[in-house]
């Protein structure tokens, strides 16, 4: 199968008519805490945003401003902003404000983004002085590419990037490049205009309409069906940029162009799971034969999220009855009769559970291959509801010592 | 204010004409595993079975059974007869008929429960070989209810019991005693007639009618409110039996003897929290000024259920914002600007939160009292939505390194 795009080492500059920097602005006692994303023109823009009712001051800030084309992206790490009061708002709009004045843009072409601990006030002071440095610092290519990366970090041990060539059906070569950060609190469930996962995807394609409703197709394969720790996030937010600077036409319609930005987001959304806190093991359910899609992704969804499930398999213990009572737990409909549930790696497959009844016999064959693909760093679940044609999937992490140490510890 | 009951020391076998045993019969390596509860004669029931849609045999048996008295109750524990197909069926019947026979009593006033790993199939053989020495062991007396006690016990560190004794209106005095087992798996939500936390409870009280509306007005304030990993069990289930030995009027609509009910179904609902699998403290989360006492309860189940909350809690770290979060992830509605968030011990009471802003201070007096509290055995949150006059409340526990090591390596 040929694919429609092409994989490239890049980042949040690779499309043309990008930059983007990262500084120390002293949020944080040490490292990259204040990062900048630019676009040489004002870009269409399509911005998905938690749906935790407890909004951040940034979101609220976002969404009320709600724009149709961005030139910049302001976003701090160390500090959320969120549950701030009228404080947090003023703060928020401060940031997009220093940052078009330094930027000599229009205030509205400004996004802003926070995470980090909830509830605490920003250091403006801080703040307001490492927004010019940034913007002195804007660059294109990978050193600028990876300063943005790490300066949206917090509890990620690894800076997330992804970026693809694509072409149009006309001929025309567009690139797209993201960057995300997240590690705990991370269940998103996002919804273009109205995820602390914090993720910006740019291209220089062109895009005519208003993109929203693609986005949120985008995201629902993606960022939406990770979840670490089942925590959303006062912060979330997945912010979209097309500048057009790769000329061609319009690209709404391209599926060329939605594949190569679909590769991107999965591919982001994934790291932000193999980081995810703690974790030593990807997760993926892929539930089938399910009533509904809807049903699907809510199974997939309670299995990612049992803290049951998640244990057993850090501990490569083949205790699958736990990811059925997850199922049981879940409101979607199954046939217990018909019900089979799968594990897999690259290698391996075998049949946990069968019509009924378990398959796994203690101490067999099928026991230690079941043993063998959970000490894998991959753990692949297939689980056949037996009651329609839909399926549906989620892709989590393991539950590990780390993520308790990392979470008891996070703000002292 | 004078309580309507006197708390005993006591348990399964404090009300007059009750008989318990547990033996060992083989289903774990060592240990206690098969628990028989028994009444001179049948007794009124009341039986709350798990919501979970994925039913473990023995539940399945005793909903179609549906009693209206029972005289035996056998349990076993280490394996939950769960998703065994129609063989656990067929065995969890077995245990029934096996129990009458050596019992002498009707197969259909026995009923069967089972707790432990799921999806395996039941050791028969030593089930049927133990239910004679559990009938022969019979006893009244401290030693026979914690043989029970024990009996009943999986990852549990400690027995479970509560007993106390209720003056009617009438005068006639009653006991009440109950054993329950359950420390992870821990989500309950028990219907009536249609809990793997076990819960058995006992009195000599005459019940006239249908006793069952009452028995889940007692569930929805006790075993329905805790919740240790957010995983209801394929097995929960919760019993009550009242023989009328005690003699005097039908106490059905006696608050005195309800309330007797509710303190030991509460007590040992407690019991179970607190030893929840690695567990240091008990959380308490009061909700108050909520819109609907349902809405309450979802907003402080969905806090009690965050690990990054229960995380929090464990590291004894202040970081509030985590529960307005979790909050935010509820369906409960609140006023932001009205939000009022106090954490608590017996001695000390901190507001964190308050009309939309922290009242937190970090290095301040109030975080150091917080830091206090949260270093406590048990720490109470209040929380108030301000849209209105209902409450609700859960009872959980913080989620440590033990939850982890415990759950990694279950059945292995």
């Amino acid at each position: 199968m040929k694919m429609a795009y092409e994989i490239i080492e890049g980042g949040i500059t690779s499309p043309k008519g990008y930059k983007a920097a990262g500084v120390h602005s002293g949020i944080k006692k040490q490292n990259l805490d204040l990062a900048l994303i630019y676009s040489e023109v004002p870009a269409k823009c399509a911005i998905a945003y938690t749906q935790n009712k407890m909004r951040a001051a940034p979101i609220e800030v976002m969404m009320k401003k709600d724009p149709k084309q961005i030139q910049a992206i302001i976003v701090n790490s160390g500090n959320a902003n969120a549950l701030t009061g009228s404080k947090g708002i003023y703060d928020a709009r401060e940031m997009c404000a220093v940052t078009a004045d330094a930027l000599h843009i229009v205030e509205d072409n400004v996004a802003v983004a926070s995470t980090g601990v909830i509830s605490r006030f920003l250091p403006m002071p801080k703040i307001i002085a490492g927004i010019p440095k940034a913007v002195d610092l804007l660059n294109r290519g990978r050193e600028a590419d990876q300063l943005a990366a790490r300066a949206i970090m917090t509890t990620d041990t690894k800076m997330k990037e992804a970026a693809c060539r694509v072409k149009l059906r006309d001929g025309t070569i567009v690139t797209i490049g993201g960057i995300t950060k997240g590690s705990g609190m991370i269940a998103p469930s996002m919804k273009v205009m109205h995820a602390t996962t914090l993720s910006f995807v740019t291209t220089d394609a062109v895009l005519g309409k208003n993109a929203n409703a693609k986005w949120q197709e985008m995201m629902d394969s993606s960022f939406n069906v990770i979840s670490v720790d089942g925590d959303q996030s006062t912060n979330d937010v997945s912010m979209l940029m097309a500048n057009g600077a790769a000329g061609g036409p319009a690209c709404d319609n391209d599926s060329n162009f939605w594949e190569g930005v679909r590769f991107v987001a999965q591919s982001l959304a994934k790291q932000v799971v193999i980081d995810g806190e703690g974790a030593t093991k990807l997760i993926e359910v892929h539930v089938k034969d399910a009533k509904t899609s809807r049903e699907a992704r809510s199974a997939a969804r309670a299995i990612i999220s049992s803290s049951l499930v998640k244990t057993a398999i850090f501990g490569a213990d083949p205790n699958f009855g736990r990811i059925l009572a997850a199922l049981g737990n879940s409101d979607a409909s199954f046939k217990l009769d018909e019900v089979r549930l799968n594990i897999r790696d690259d290698e391996t497959e075998v049949t946990l559970f069968e019509k009924g009844s378990p398959t796994m016999v203690p101490a067999s064959q099928n026991e230690l291959d079941a043993r063998k693909i959970l000490k894998g760093s991959k753990v692949i679940i297939d689980l056949y509801l037996g009651v329609g044609h839909s399926s549906g999937e989620a892709w989590g992490c393991d539950l590990t010592y780390d993520y308790v140490k990392i979470n008891a510890d996070y703000t002292t």
